[in-house]
């Protein structure tokens, strides 16, 4: 079994909106948080674009919850890009989003797609989702 | 064809993050201004949630773009679920990014889905999405 | 009588939290879109850093209002520095805050302060706010 | 020497805007974090409004710093009111700002300031300010 990589995020008042829970523009920010961390931790630094994402929201997050938990599994790794599936939690550990979520890293000065080299693919590896069972 | 709702979106510094340009989470910031503006004009309330949403990154906005335009159309509409697909633009016609959201009218003090009437079904089919030609 | 430099700014769902009405640090930012216009038109950009800010909060702003308004007039002008004093209205004219807030023409690349020459001070003195009477 | 309430706060990449640090507005946020922190503890919820803040920012903020530091002490206890001092650091130490803020404990329903009681005055007053020494 892969490991998942796991990264708790602080529910912040200022995420919440007028329907008393967090808006789902922030679930976005949530994800981001750990994906910023798993590519620090895995890749080195944290400087890339997202190109597509796919999320179902699953249940609210309320700031009484006061942290969230995101899970990030490597699903599909091609030259520049990064496929991830990113799961977002409640600290009670029930699924708040599921997302699939396509990244580039990029170089900020060439304003160019970086491909990853031998190392990071290999680093990559290590958080591969498990396949799915029925 | 179908007439497609547009709205006009002001971009503002605090969208921006430190790549430079707007924030990956502020395109859903931006398609729910115009998505809350759909609301309101079609069913009268612009109370729902979302359930789902797919979105492809195209292009960079920036602050000195100063507006962002989006336009909505509906794909189907289901017992109490809205398809749209929503296209945002920047002031100059350039598509940034591409939405397919899938919405639920809600009601907060119920906590429960609103079905959708024979008349809002009306006032929505007139927003239908032409079907893509290839 | 000054003319007074007015800048509405449209209210988004996401500058609500869940006490239903627009956050206090929201209030920040539609002062800051506004100060930005006037730095843009006044000054020819909206390069600057905020050194201090006083503001006293009197009355909520809803989503329902849609719009406010924010009204800057130049209080000081310093070597770099400049001192306004900003008004924050629903649409309808009610005062929802009032500011006083001190600026620094920033030069990004120098990350030094730059001083105004004296055209731009002939400029920010035809906003002169006028002196309060008792 | 009376004890001082710390909070610490997570620095986001959604905090930054394109001048590469963390945006003014955004201040606002980590002290309202820790005031929320402080409120909760001292006073047993967070329910409250603020109707005056004074800000003066000292240092910029980066993502790089990962987490920033609140500290608060109480400065004045009214009847319905509270006086804060509140000084933001760096995860390294550095005050990037200081901040005088007045709230009102506030029930959302009666939509009315709650007076404090003895109790919450004697809580309070274990984080009094110490007096500032020339």
């Amino acid at each position: 079994m892969a490991p998942v990589f796991e990264h708790q995020v602080s529910v912040r008042w200022r995420d919440t909106d007028a329907l008393g829970h967090v808006n789902n523009a922030v679930y976005l920010t949530y994800l981001e948080e750990a994906r910023d961390a798993f590519y620090l931790r895995v890749l080195g630094d944290p400087i890339y674009v997202v190109v597509r994402l796919e999320i179902d929201f699953r249940a609210e997050v309320r700031h009484a919850d006061r942290t969230v938990r995101v899970e990030i599994a490597v699903e599909r790794v091609g030259a520049t890009s990064l496929t991830t599936r990113e799961i977002l939690r409640t600290a009670g550990g029930r699924e708040a989003a599921e997302a699939r979520v396509v990244t580039v890293r990029w170089d900020q000065d060439a304003h160019a797609a970086v491909p990853f080299n031998d190392e990071q693919r290999a680093r990559l590896a290590e958080f591969a989702a498990s396949p799915r069972t029925p």
